[in-house]
């Protein structure tokens, strides 16, 4: 048969998961479901396609240039050549959508959804077009028992995880309000001003003073050169931002710390801007001291977004665990082996001969039918049937061959010890028990 | 703020999972994925997209239509306006691909996925355009162990999920090719045999007769004055199909009838033609008795594919089951029970006032921390807050207000009975092995 040569990587920005990669993400999206079900959230899966109209408008102009359309199909691109059909681009705004469909942003609904979202991001390392994402909302819920509940979920999730040296950062765009007022920002130039706040976490202070600088408003001068390390403390120390919208942030905070463990290190940081446009009120950051400075989880309240998306007012707060940076802290934080995938409880059924076929998958039949797992070999030499299950981390080989089957009992090797020994197949359940005391 | 009329609905083909149904899939997924670990068989996942060229041309050309195509992106739309990406039409395909990548195709791996896979089909009553596959396969695994260990672990899975009264219908390739010799099929006209072949479960025999009596060559006539229904049982009466092909067909039979559960009724069916053009040898459909005619899970062996797709010598069998059409037969068969949603594990903490918000996030905190599911109401009304939790099914309140926060108590109170009682929160254990007694 012909050999090609061909490109077998996954597209650029998305990976195939082998078993033991895979066994890590299944268990780190278990544990969260279990911790969000604990705090009543429940689970809704929208598709991976909505229209383009649903999410066109949502997430900014960065945002929608990186939304993955569909080539509109057959007779349907004859009559409209335009693309109809786009990939999630987050978790979010698809469940507003199917919430409002199905009645339920009145009634105090909360929900997660734990799964993969397309963005057409330039791929780079710890970049990718297909990520997951692991969300709570909580609907129609006051303020501040939805922001409790909303961090209490997800620092919950991540301490299951086992990340240690939590810090949550907290803010509201109240305060980003009164911050813009007091240094006279004009409205058209806000959105400019928060862009650039927001990467004050990842950039030195002196590349966004600069970009703010830039800014075509003497009060975004101004603020540029107020921008030093201490900036945010004193902004909390001096009475600056005294007011209403202060005396919100501190009920949140206050809320939010009831809920928290005691553990949480929260930081109320008066310059934290998240950059999603949607954002109405508190807006939150998770990281762990000395780890990256990409955000690991993080959200807010948007209470205008059900409109706009659904037609249909409703107030929201949720917030989004990013399950690959948690991935890659716990593997920075070394705390990964609880997440790692059971080794050695598969028994290898050896295959002494193809005659034996028959009589091996009957006895696979009924081992299996005990609850054993039995990976069946392929055949061949015995040795390089052992050597194979070594390779697959299967401990304990069975083999059965004419001389087994007129005795009818079964060798039993242990590959580890190298112990080998005859055991009756006429008591099936004692050779599970065997096989499961092992 | 504004009120727009919108179309909420998910796109057309797709569907929203609410808790209840979601439960169900995601009960039988895991019941599935169990099954195929017991057998030894590991999981791979691969990503949603896919290059377009690893998919086209494998499906045939009705397959190469309903492959959803991204449209090209940015820069890269004006190098190039074909587009590069598509999303995966299988779980099979992809998988080829990415076990040729990490080197995997020789070794005897057995994978399974269970996962969406997208296809534009016209969306009807039972087809959507997102539907869920359960795959198993095994690679470079000899005839007849690949063929057994494929039934068997779908049997298996599909029983396992409650399925009763299950029949397989078996074939190969070989058993067809010799059939066309025998009534002198053109080679160019055998595939448009197959095709109107595949079509005998669906539709009745005139109609099929009908579609074969069409294609332009003289054996085809032939074959439709043939078909009746006890054509295939006259085939295996009479010594017609004797040879190599049916001592194969036999041989592979008896390692599936070994492999598979006593209860399984396998009927060899020498017209069987499963449609996809990737299979070189033994195919196969699994049917419920008095079921739908469309096939529950099916699969086969293709030995070409790897070749194809991944440049890559590779003999390959494995098979699927349909997640969608396997719930649609338990609804029928009404044996979904043991796949529904836990009621009323959750507890229902009432917030008595705006007030009693710290304390009671305090206490949700302590229950939770304690294996507790909790559910924090929204607050009003205490009568409004009971029905809440009635509609949300949780069955339990606990009340904390003032009074109880003076007296170190909480009121429990069971909505199924009425019944209300005060218990101490000195120890919450004690109050937590309450809860969970009741």
């Amino acid at each position: 048969p012909m050999k090609k040569e061909k490109n077998n990587s996954p597209p650029s920005g998305t990976r195939d998961f082998l078993p033991r990669e895979l066994h890590r993400r299944r268990q780190a999206a278990g544990i969260l479901a279990g911790r969000f079900e604990r705090h009543g959230f429940l689970p809704v899966e929208t598709p991976a396609l909505e229209r383009i109209q649903t999410l066109t408008g949502v997430y900014g102009d960065e945002g929608d240039k990186l939304i993955f359309k569909i080539l509109p199909r057959g007779q349907q691109a004859e009559l409209n050549p335009q693309p109809d059909l786009a990939l999630r681009y987050d978790l979010t705004v698809p469940a507003v959508r199917a919430l409002a469909e199905h009645d339920l942003l009145q009634k105090g609904f909360r929900r997660y959804q734990i799964g993969p979202v397309w963005r057409a991001e330039r791929a780079a390392r710890g970049r990718f077009r297909e990520f997951w994402q692991c969300d709570v909302d909580l609907y129609n819920t006051p303020t501040p028992l939805a922001e409790a509940e909303t961090v209490a979920a997800l620092e919950g999730g991540l301490r299951d995880l086992g990340m240690r040296e939590l810090v949550i950062s907290v803010n509201t765009r109240g305060i980003l309000r009164k911050l813009c007022d007091l240094f006279k920002i004009s409205e058209a130039q806000r959105k400019a001003v928060l862009i650039a706040l927001d990467k004050l976490d990842k950039f030195p202070i002196p590349s966004v003073r600069r970009e703010i600088a830039a800014i075509p408003c003497s009060g975004a001068r101004l603020l540029a050169d107020a921008l030093h390390p201490e900036f945010a403390a004193e902004l909390l120390d001096k009475d600056t931002l005294d007011g209403p919208e202060r005396d919100e942030l501190a009920e949140i905070t206050e809320a939010v710390a009831a809920a928290a463990s005691r553990d949480l290190e929260i930081s109320v940081n008066p310059l934290l801007a998240r950059g999603l446009d949607y954002y109405t009120g508190f807006i939150f950051e998770f990281h762990t001291l000395g780890g990256s400075t990409r955000a690991i989880a993080a959200g807010g309240r948007y209470d205008n977004l059900a409109a706009e998306v659904a037609g249909s007012d409703c107030r929201i707060c949720g917030g989004s665990i990013g399950l690959e940076r948690v991935l890659d802290e716990l593997e920075v934080q070394d705390s990964i082996s609880a997440l790692d995938p059971p080794a050695d409880d598969v028994v290898h059924l050896t295959l002494f001969s193809p005659e034996m076929l028959v009589a091996t998958e009957q006895l696979a039949r009924e081992l299996r039918d005990l609850g054993l797992k039995v990976y069946v070999s392929r055949g061949g030499k015995i040795g390089d049937q052992f050597k194979a299950a070594e390779r697959a981390g299967h401990r304990r080989c069975l083999i059965y061959g004419p001389d087994e089957e007129e005795k009818a009992v079964v060798t039993l090797k242990d590959l580890e010890t190298g112990a080998q020994s005859e055991v009756s197949i006429s008591d099936l359940a004692g050779l599970v028990e065997i096989l499961k005391g092992i």
